[in-house]
This record gives C-alpha cells, structure tokens and sequence, in this order.
C-alpha cells in the first residue's frame, strides 16, 4: 500500500534512506530449496555499486549484503529472507545547504508537501541508494528462475545510440566495457561523451534496452497485471525513468496491422517478434525486449535558481560525488527488476491450470 | 492475483468475455456520500462504444450499465458498487474457422498455452470488450476526483502527428471530430487516412496523450508505487499498448542536466515541467502528461499465413466488424485509467501524515 | 481493504445489500480446467436457502445463480467467475419504522456511524443474505480440493449440546434432520426446542462443529496467515459468530502439556489429535476440527426498548420472517468457508518448494 | 501471500529464526509526523523479554532493537521503519538430538513436510521468538492511537480462573505480579501453581482477556474484514492459541435473543455489551474484550515418545529453560496484535466517507 513492496508471491520489502545507518529488506515467498550462489549475488552488487569504474560516481560503498534468514546451510528454507546493507558513506558533514533549500528535479519539495518532514540529508528515501536492496532481491530471483536469460545494456547516452537490433549485437561485449554498451566502438564514443559532460558540470541522459530469452510460455496474468504492463511498471519505478516500450514500441504506432502482425510458424514461434514476446499480456515464447528511457541526473556542479522552504528565491549548486551519467549503473539494476516480474509471474503460472 | 484487479483502496475487479451473457465488476472502496452522476457514466460509456461514428467499428452494443449495489438514493453507502454489462452481441454463428486456428498477433496461442482452455468465441477474456468495465469504474472515479481534470486526445494516426504542446491545444474541440484529437485540420487528415485503411482492409497504429491538470501535491507513493509507475501500468494494461512515456519521456534521454531540471518559481511551481508533475515519484502540482502508444489493430480483412492448433499452417482473413485504428474509442478508456490511478492515490494521501 | 474480498490465490469478492436488486460476486483465481458439478452448487445453496424446512424462516427466495464467465462448456477457463443472484423477496414494503430507527444488536447504528448513510430495507450489506455469494464460491471450492472431506453439523442449539467427540457420530445422519446435527434423537429435542423458542416470539444460539478430513500436509502458512488463524477469520466473519476454538480449544487451557502433546506414531500420525490437526500453522494430516459460536439472532418478536436517529428513546419489535435459531443455515456457510480457506492454502503450498 | 505480512495500510513484515544472527522486520503505513516514545517500545519489550521473572523462563535475550529508517529526529517520516533485534542466545551448542526427531506438538513435522528442509536449532521461524518483531511494531502502533486503550491480563492458569467481570477488576495491579493477572489474591494462586508445575518438569495453558476501551465508533470493515475477524485472526497467529471469543463468545450461543440484545440508552451507548463492542463488524464506541485460549508450551522436561525423520520411534526429553506457562509473557504479545488491528482500522476509516 505505502509503496514499499514489489511482487505478489515472490515479494520484496524494502526499507532505508541514504544517510541513514542501514537499508534493507525482506524477500517474502521465495520456495525452500533454492541453492543460493553468494558470489553471483556480490557479482551483481558490484556492477551496481558506486566507485566502480572512472565514469561513475567517485562515491565509496562497499556494499557487502548481510543475510539475517530464510538461508540454511546454504539453501533457501521458504521462510523470508531479511537483509542489510550497511550504509558506510554517510559521514556527519553539513547539511545546512540542502536542508532548507529544494533541489530543482528532485523530490525534496515533494516529500516535504506529502509528509510534512524530510530526511535532508541527501536524498534519504528517494535516493537511488535504495536500488541495491533490488538488486540483491533480483540476483536470487535470477537463481530461481536460472534457466531464463536476463540481458539489459546501454543503447544510448544522449544523442550516441546504437542503432542494431539486439539479435545483431554480442552480448559478451558488455561488461567488457565502462558503459555497460554491446558494441566496443560505440564504447568508446559514448565513455568519452560521459567524460566530457562531466568537466562541463553537466550530466546526460539514456536508454537501455532489456532482452529476456528463453521464456516460457504461459507468463504473465491477463487484464490488469499483463505481463508488460507490471515490467512496464517495475521499470518505471527505478528512480530517473521516463519512459517504457516493448517490442516494436512507439515505431509500431506508425505501422500499418499487415505489417506489424507476427505471422507463426509451424512450430508456434513468430516469424518478425514486433510483439516483444507478449500477446494478450502473456508470454508466448518469443524473446521480450523493451526499451527504458533515463533522464539526466539532476544534480549538476553548475549553479542553478531555486526556493527555500519558505518559498524566496535563491541559488545552489551540486557538491560532491555523482554520476555524470545513470545508464551504466542502471544496467544491473533493469535487470533486477526484470528478474522480479519474471520469477513472479513463474511462481503464479504454475497455478493457472489443474 | 490472478489479475482482474485494479487499486489498492478504490479497487475494480472484472469479469466476463467478449461473447459470454455479461460482462461486469465490483469497485470496492468508494467512500460514501459520492452523489453519483448516472449521465457522467453514460456519456462516457456514449465515448467508447462501438457503432459510434464512420471511423470505428460498426458493431452494436447498447452498452447499457445496470448498478445492483452500493448506491441507495443515487450516493454511495461505502459497500461494494456492483455492476452488469449484457453482452448483447454474441449471435451464435459459426466460429469453426478460429476455433482451432490461432489469430496472429492476438492472445488465443498464449490463452491455450496458459490455461489449456480458452473460449474460443471472439477474444474472450483478452477482448477490448472488457474495457467497457474500466470505463464505468472510472466515471465515478472522476467523480470522486471532481476538482482533478483529466483529459485525453488522440495526438497521431500512424505517420500523422500533431506537433504542438498540449498547452497550445484547445481541449474543448476533442469530442467535435470523430478521430478525439485537438485540432480540427489535422482531425480531417486523419480521419481521411482512416477511411483509406479501413478500404485497403488494414488497420493502423497511433497515440494518445494525456493531461491531468488541477493536481494537488503529494499524489504518489515514493519506491515501487511512484506515481507515474502506477500510471504506466494502468496505460501498458489497455489492449493494444506497446509504450509509455511521461513528462519529457523518451526525447528527455537526449538532454543535459541543465536542460532538463526544472528550475523553481518562488510560488513552487516550475519554469519548464519537462518532469510531467511529478518527482520522486509523488505529484508536485505541475499538470502531468504522457503518451501512450497504440499498436495497429491485429484483425485484418487480409489473407494472413498461420497456423492451427495441431501447429499446421493454414491462412487466414478477418471477418466482420472491426475497428482500422482503435485510438478514437481508446481515448475515454485511457481518461478512466487515469482517473483510477488518481482516486486511488488521492484516497491513500490522506493517511500520509497525522 | 474495503473487507469485501476473501482469500489470496483463490478470491473471492462479493457485493450486494439484502434488498437490491440483486447480490453477487466474483471468482478469480480459480484454475482452469476444473469441470463445473451445477448440480452440486445448486444443492449447497438448497442446503442454505430460506424457507426450506419448518425451524427456519419462512421467507422465500429462489436463490438461483446464474453464471457469467470464467466457465466454457462445463469447465472453468482460468479467467474470473461472475455470477449474480436475484433478489426476489424485497418487495416494495414500508420500512418506515426501521429507518429511523435502531435495532439492538444489528448494525444499523454502527452503519450510519462509520457511513453516514445507510440502507435502511432490511439488513441491507450486513444481512446474512450476503452468505450465499460465499456458498456458491465455496461450492467451486469444494470442487477444486475434492479429495478432502469437509463436513460441518449442530453440535449445540441454547443448552442442548451434542456431547459426543465427532469421530463416534454419523455424519450421514446430518442432512436427515432439520436441525443439521449428527444424532437422530438429540435432533428432535433441538428440532422441538427451536420451535418452542420461535412461539415465544424468542431466538436462541448456538454451536457447529466443523471437521475436515483426508488432509494433506504443509497447508497454511507459518507466523501471521497460519492455517487456523485464518480458518478463524473465514468464521468470525459470518454473520453472529461470536468464537472459534480448533483442536483442544478453550479446554486445553486447562491442561498441561504432559497430557496435551500430541505423541507421534510410527507413519507420522499421532495418538491424541489434540492439536486439530495442525502445528505452527502448517496441516499435519490428522483432521481438523473447530467449533463456531453463533449468539441469538437479534431479530425477535417482542417489543424491545431502543432509540431513534436522534437518540430518542422509543420502542420497537421485529416483523416478518426470521430464523429462531441461525445455526441449522449456518452449516453450509461454515462449510463455504472452509472450503475457500483450504482451497487457497492448497493453492499456495504448490509453492511452498521446488 | 506466504505469511509474514500482517496487516493492509499499517503493515508489519517480519524475518527471522531463533537461532539466526537477528530476526527484524518492515513497518510499513505508519503516517509521517508521529513523535516516538523509544522508552515506551523498550518497556514493551522488557514485558515481552525472557528471564524477567522467576516464573518464566530463565534464557537471556537483551532484546534491544535497533531502528534503521524511517524515523528523522525522532519523528517518523513517513518512509518505512526497518528494525532488527539481534539474536545473543545463540551459542552453538548440539542440536543432533533434534535434528532428525520431531518434538511432539512442535512445528518440526510439518515444517519438513511443507519445505523439505528446516533450521533445526531450536524453533527457527516457529519459534515464539518471532512475536519479539510484533511487540516492537505494536508499540508504536500504540502510539498512533493513543487515545485508545489497550489492556491483557491473564484471566486463567490451569483450573485458576479470575471469575471476575473486567470492570470490576483494578487493571493497575496487573504488572505488580508475576503473572499479569488483574487479583492480587489470584495472582498469588497462580504464581505458586507456575512453579509448581515447573517443579513437575511440565507445563500448563492459561487465558489472557484483552479490552479496548475509549474506542471511536466506525473502526472494522463489514463482511470478511469484521473487527472481530480479524483480532480473532491477530490473536490466532499468535503460538499456542488455541481458541478465541469476544463479547458474550461462547455462553452467548446458549443465551435467548430477548437477554442477548444490548438495549441502547438515549446517547448511543448500550446497557449490556454482550456484543462486545461491535456491531455488524464495526466498532459502536463500547469496549471491546475478548478471551485468547493458550494451550501448555509442548516442551517439557519429561520423556515422551516420538519418532525420527525416518519414522522409528525414539524417545526424547526437552532440554534448556522453557516457559512453564505462557500467559504471562503472552500479555504484552496480545496487546500488541490488537493494536495492530485497531491502528490498521483506524487509519482506514478515515476513507470511509467524503
């Protein structure tokens, strides 16, 4: 109700600002007998993680997960799975500058209208901090649901976008590069563009396009909760999202119904997939794919105008560590997100006929 | 669960197919004391029904909403609304030829896949017949947001765009064209083009946008149930949709920082709203908007190659009445989709603080 | 929320006052492919139905149910199951004498408190009339977990108690008599009892006995959604229940746990059964059983003193057709209710591991 | 879904074994601006604590709870409130002689049953150790609805009944004495038989009566979400329930209608309670009270038979420092549960009517 929880058999609950001591959650409906693999877990979290890599935040966290429960001996026991993660970066520094001023884009004025009270200090609740508790959710999701494949990546930063279909691209690539993109040569351009906007002060925006391969069919529950309309929704939630299309997306507006219909093959599989995957919000057993739309971080190190509390006009400017650009980062944490629908929706199909 | 539900605290169940005796729900959790408007609900119903004009399907449906519930005297008592739609268009005719043969690009593979059963007459439950519940449930929504205006257009036809701001469009010459966009030279144009489709025996794709105006602040919850999540969720569940994007949406992912950010006047309102009216996931009182993209109708009057049940290819062509673009009729469908978004968030802000 | 919704997997939600046009509900979750028994939906709600014997009340109501979707030729499609049943018993009567004013122990003052507006032909949402939307689901209920036996009697009517354990009764004896107990001769002077009350103008409680038997194990759900926690919710919701004990019940308070524990035998079985079949929540096969209490019904036939809207005090005495004694209808809702309990634990456990 | 969320706008999720690093949990709901009483949940905690008494048992268990978000300058905000309690008591001792034997009248059978796998030092998830999660979520609960009044005591140990009237009762007595019973004299009785019984190695159940009072009209939702329903369901989940009744309860079903009635008096106020202070489901401003029935804590140190996981029979003797009686430790348990039933329905309530 309050926002905190995603999911509906496999459920994660989160808790945590920024600058408090600890975030955290509870990963509730998790079946019993899920060998869990601690490394692919810390593999995720470092993709996420700040201070990874030159084109970051230079922000330290090291991010380590602490398992309270639910994990015996190394193996899921179907009781919820609590966890922590300590914040370690929030040192007592002067807050005085943020604390009676809004920041323009972020959710300082909003929080203060909703709730009347605000933990000034960075961006408490709505800080992207929170997303590393998705991630750790999202890398056991991946283990329960091990024999589908989750890809997303960088196909854009700004105007530089990669313009292949993801069946052209190899996936390998990715992590063998800052941006998180599939193609080294645009790599290199758009690591280079990163830099450049952050000696301007400045930070931009990007897409990244998510693949989930070797579906099964079935997925997804009719109506309300299609199963594009709760990724669309997962998406959406990952803080700086403005946008979500699946298979042929706002392009397919502006096709005619002869030419985007996906004619079938003998054997039930498609033969051009512009419905990403999904008819009637269920999957079919084509590749989904969708694409997600980041907008550039808010905090920038150029002076801006902006209000106090007490509604008079003043400036401020970004201090401290932040990303010129969310994509990378954002990379991991898509695929977080697209692991929770999908193992949701996993454990809801196997009720859908006797 | 299932996914017939919509809302946390004014919540609509549905239930029916397309060529069953009655299509109906449940909105549970409308206070009491609404008076309710019955011709509000009418006209809306007027907006999305088929046989309305030259552009849209000539089927018939009365479309006539009988309340058994919740409603004594004309307001609401607090209990359940429940409602019946009778379906008063399933002539019993020959549906061998889609009994065993799958549709491309609708959800009869995908039903057979799930459920190993479907009811084969027309689109069942995947129908956009089912809409016509939304429709109802959110009329009274807007009921009980009054003060909220929410407002729908059709903003393109496959390649015909309108290209101005909503803010440069008179709203009030939506409903005097058949296509529901605001401009009367570019409601000829596509109308025209509609016609020309529905000849060639094709249908065609197009978006709408939508603008909520009047907002308070502090609508949304912050994490997973952020706003424009819920908002996209409640779009990307309509039939047909393949996109959404709000505020600067996909083209903000092309932009800088200094850009982008919204800068504050003193009143807190902002210069730009390239945000959509919302951050950190909570209305801030600027108008929110978002497009919402609509793939072409899958049901063409065109030989298709397909398959049938037992994975043979055979052809097929679309019989009888059918929508060639179906954004005109979706327009109230996204309005009552929005309006449920809203009533449920504005329900659950009261309980944000003491 | 709004209370009008039950269970998780297997839903139902239901609406309608005693007087409108008609009550109903709707089904989802339920799996496909499960063959509808009419006949036997229809014998549930005969079972429950006013009218249908001497020590109930008279009034009629057919109580037929007419099915909108969700079931295709005979079998249910995995989409939810709306189903409606007329009101044909409220006929267009003065209710002069109730609207404005109190009935003891009904809930028209709390009503009119918590809503500010009400119902005032009869009972209206908190009639019992409302029980046989749960009797119809919990008749597709029963079907779905048709290997386990849910049977249901009259263990006590005022002072007159079935003193037996209900391992030495004869549940085929149960539908032989009015009074639905499990003991041909105890059934007369219950039977005899009733009707003496009913010339007084008088009402009387009540027990039933619920048993369920052919268990498997792991249904429920350990800490707060316990098996028996929510048994005890599905009858403290029906109409006039006042206390729910399982297993040893309030008598096992007075025993220690040398005598109370429950020793196992060799197959996993135990000697005792004390606990009623479940441990930490969790079935553990052996049956289940529980005792509901049922208070007076509040209607009865002599002037009582109450107030008026205004908090004026006056007098009032019941009309019309009511139940002496509620628990001999009771038995197919206690029964319902069991039955939409366990079908959704039963649901849930397929996933309780891989 | 799998249990270990308690409750709709006020929401606890709770995590944790006995023998785990820490158990904890998520409040989710609780409006911004409450000022924490921290002493007020400490003193909760040391009500609900083992080794506090001599007639308790004598494990130590510091229980101090860290808060981790959510709260800003001791205030909350309105985000969720993660806590953790760290488990001290956990020293690695044997635990062959349970691993592979169920303890009868335990959770270990059907635990294995369910998940095929169970921590099985000590309790794990079964372990009333989980209750510490609810009195810290309960007790600031408490402080949302201050204006109410939450008290338990123990109404029975054994055959030792408190045969008093709650209103003749003097509640400041109840934590002058071991047992938190309300008679001074009785608590005497009780205390003696508790180490009695201890003496013997055995253990004994008991009651514990809960009242509310100073309670505002309109709380509880009608139909499946009765007030009642769900404190039944609250108390219900807690260990060793066994039974629950509220209002007349279980003598009401032997009373007639024409005693059973509470007549009102001019001001909405009632001269009997037998309804317990609810009506139709919702709340009418009187007290409520009901009795919570605990069966005897199954460990004792006698020996009793039982079987391995193999199914040959063994014999085994409980071991440690066990509760003799649980009720007096269970008082702070149950206020608890219904403050968060009673914070839940007050918070909703505020949407019942424009």
């Amino acid at each position: 109700m309050a926002g905190n929880t995603f999911g509906t058999l496999f459920k994660l609950t989160t808790f945590g600002e920024s600058h408090g001591e600890a975030i955290g959650g509870i990963i509730d409906g998790c079946p019993a007998g899920l060998k869990i693999d601690y490394n692919a877990i810390t593999a995720e979290m470092q993709r996420r993680k700040p201070g990874q890599s030159a084109i970051v935040t230079q922000r330290k966290e090291p991010d380590t997960v602490a398992f309270y429960s639910g994990i015996f001996e190394g193996t899921t026991t179907g009781t919820p799975i609590g966890f922590i993660i300590k914040n370690t970066n929030q040192k007592s520094k002067d807050y005085t500058h943020i604390k009676d001023t809004y920041r323009p884009s972020h959710a300082d004025y909003t929080y203060d209208k909703k709730y009347g009270i605000r933990d000034y200090r960075g961006g408490g609740r709505s800080s992207a901090r929170e997303t590393a508790c998705r991630v750790v959710a999202g890398a056991i999701a991946k283990q329960l649901i091990k024999e589908i494949n989750i890809t997303a990546y960088v196909s854009s930063v700004g105007t530089l976008e990669l313009d292949k279909h993801y069946s052209e691209l190899n996936f390998s690539e990715i992590e063998n590069n800052l941006v998180r993109t599939a193609d080294t040569s645009m790599a290199k351009q758009m690591e280079a563009y990163i830099k450049e906007i952050r000696k301007e002060g400045n930070t931009v925006g990007g897409t990244i396009t998510c693949v989930i391969q070797n579906m099964p069919t079935g997925l997804g529950e009719p109506v309300f909760d299609k199963l594009h309309a709760q990724l669309g929704k997962a998406m959406l939630s990952i803080n700086a999202v403005k946008g979500f299309e699946y298979g042929s997306g706002f392009a397919g507006t502006k096709m005619k119904g002869s030419e985007h219909n996906d004619l079938f093959n003998e054997n039930g599989s498609t033969k051009t997939n512009l419905s990403g995957g999904v008819q009637g919000g269920i999957s079919n057993g084509e590749d989904i794919y969708c694409n997600i739309a980041f907008k550039p971080v808010a905090t920038i190190m150029q002076k801006q105008q902006t209000i106090t509390k007490d509604g008079e006009l003043t400036t401020m400017q970004g201090k401290g560590r932040h990303d010129p650009c969310v994509v990378p980062r954002a990379v991991p944490i898509v695929e977080a997100m697209a692991a929770l629908v999908i193992a949701d929706f996993w454990l809801l199909n196997k009720l859908s006929k006797l």
